[in-house]
């Protein structure tokens, strides 16, 4: 048995944050930006704060190549030293992304649903195990894996308009959140909230979000972007390497959890997955979306 | 080490309830029910709610009758596939249950004292691990063992007469609650407020028992009924198999906790129930129930 | 693997607290007080009730000293069948404790260190597991190792001055607390909120303090001591044994997991600490306070 996080004291001097030790910020220097198909980045190098920003209309659903560029774009970010928190928003009026793209999930191979499963453990792995400081700014509806890639931040703001909802609705199409989409929710509103949020598989409005803590935080949308650079000066004001060691206490046995299940859970999503049933009742969810649109 | 809750997704398609593949609803079908000498149980078979009244006064305790009477019915409904969801209340005015049955733990025999132990896991394993939803509508006060049963719903509306009172008192009574017990508290309400409340032995009154989320809701007694119904029909609008796995998974590490231990919590309470001064404390408090009474 | 908490129910009869068994309280009854240097104990027979006054300037630091003068302290009263409970408050006004002595962290010895961590666990070790009701009367701010102490007791009331402020901001500091802070403030005010203001080392100012559930109540400096004697009194009312092993039965497994890894933990620290970059930082930090309060 290993000692369940003995880290105890960070083992680098007190740094005050990287910033600190960067070159002065010229107010007028430009950002630095590379943009993918799927979602714009920029980084502003004076305060070590980038934005990925979702552009993958209609709805940002987290197809296959949206999560490759996504793991890409953070990988990026995690490994230049110039950048310390990332906030991530919807370039798409009314939704912050739409979840798992479920054409990803119907009449594709073996192969394909292992190479998708493996991509979204992927990105959770990476965001929730993140050491930069990450800040959700849902500007938008934010159901399913749209609200894991939230819970997965250290910080959600959300617009105060009640027309948008947010939550892991897995169990209203008939399916079933995987265990550690229930621990990230648990972790953030506690048991009693996750259970009747799980079951029920509601789509909570902003206000009611706010009100259970799935969110940390309303604003109104136009001073959405000002509230989530100001949050984030506040975490970039302490030392990254003792924050970045409380975070992975606190997430360690979580994250630890997937990673020692990780074939498992793949296995048995593609197993669900490939039933013809199943296959059947995503076809029709999918006729229904379309109607819906026209 | 086996996966923690590595089921991921449902496999059966989604259902969209039991309710919508039974023959539709006759507006005037007539209740079934059957009624036994301490629970009277109704199932409206158009719906699939089934409600189980408590009938035993004076106090609805939980004598072994009572727990063999709760755990068949609950069997009953639970293998009944015209039943999705069971309504828990008393017909006895002012109280909802008043917990274990004192007079089965006093002057008997070590094979009697086994089989009410055994009957008491027996309703909480069945009762917290039940497919079915489940809703309390406490009509009454609840100590101990009476909101051991609350607890063990899916959801639980609460008359909001602070006159009723409902927690687990036990340390009150020198006794302290069971492991399984304060697994079940902590899952609803936290590890503070459950640790100051079992420590204290509190008995909440209504209004407090909301604040600490005790109890989810509150209505005027005039409305409980109403409440509950539609309350459940939020419940079952949801699909059975999701909604069943999603609640499988929450409840889950608690429940094999006592399946690991059941024998050992029957000989602990053996050993302890037949200690004499223990013997000698419960006559005690059996004597100032009855002066009270009287 | 041990029963998890198979207690069940106590296996002492009924006490309804010791001092019930006590001669009766002669109302003009002397208090029994002994003083070390650091900190002043005063026993009232009468009620069952200590006070633990910290009276050492400039700021309650927990150096080697006061915990092994604390230490002590505790000790002689857990052994005194007249004490039932204990008030721990400051003699020296605006601070409760300032947490760890950094004197004692700076130019010593490995075997200093060595003794000085084990100091601090100890003292966290009979105050987490301590069988007396332990209340926390915070009358000043309590950053750090002095938070600690305030969370490991049964109840928390703090002084409703908004400029005394309390958490563990070792975070500001650039180190990290240890894993069992971690695990005692998550059992106080749940994952969310720990993480947060773990990572961002939050000193909460009273009123946001009582928000987040870090105290449990508020009140006027000079209601105090009335207040925390009520709230003692209201704690013993309940008969100690079955407290008692309801307490343990809520704290054991955070307590044995420093139990578990004790020598670990030391050695943890000791390499950290003896880091000629950390030594550096420290003796910086210590020169700012220096200038700070001259």
């Amino acid at each position: 048995c290993p000692p369940p996080g003995v880290l105890l004291l960070c083992h680098r001097p007190p740094a005050w944050g990287r910033a600190a030790r960067q070159p002065p910020c010229l107010p007028l220097a430009p950002c630095r930006a590379f943009s993918n198909n799927k979602i714009l980045v920029e980084l502003d190098e004076s305060s070590g704060v980038a934005t990925m920003k979702f552009k993958s209309p209609p709805v940002n659903s987290l197809s296959l190549d949206f999560l490759t560029e996504f793991c890409i774009s953070l990988e990026k970010l995690e490994n230049n030293r110039a950048c310390r928190g990332v906030i991530f928003t919807s370039a798409v009026p009314k939704i912050f992304s739409s979840g798992l793209d479920i054409t990803e999930m119907c009449g594709k191979t073996t192969e394909h649903y292992a190479e998708f499963w493996r991509a979204v453990q992927e990105m959770w792995l990476r965001l929730y195990g993140s050491n930069m400081v990450t800040v959700a700014a849902v500007n938008g509806s934010s159901p399913a894996g749209g609200c894991l890639l939230a819970l997965s931040c250290d910080y959600r703001i959300m617009v105060e308009n009640p027309k948008f909802s947010i939550g892991l609705n897995e169990a209203q199409l008939g399916i079933v959140a995987p265990f550690w989409f229930k621990d990230t929710f648990v972790n953030v509103v506690g048991h009693r909230v996750a259970e009747r949020s799980l079951q029920l598989g509601s789509l909570h409005p902003a206000p009611e979000a706010h009100k259970f803590g799935v969110v940390d935080e309303l604003v109104p949308e136009e001073k959405l972007q000002e509230k989530a650079a100001a949050v984030m000066a506040q975490w970039l004001a302490l030392p990254d390497h003792a924050r970045q060691l409380t975070k992975s206490m606190m997430r360690k046995a979580v994250l630890d959890r997937l990673l020692a299940h990780r074939e498992e859970d793949i296995q048995n999503f593609i197993s669900f997955i490939s039933k013809e049933s199943i296959q059947k009742s995503l076809r029709m969810y999918m006729e229904m979306l379309k109607k819906k649109k026209s």
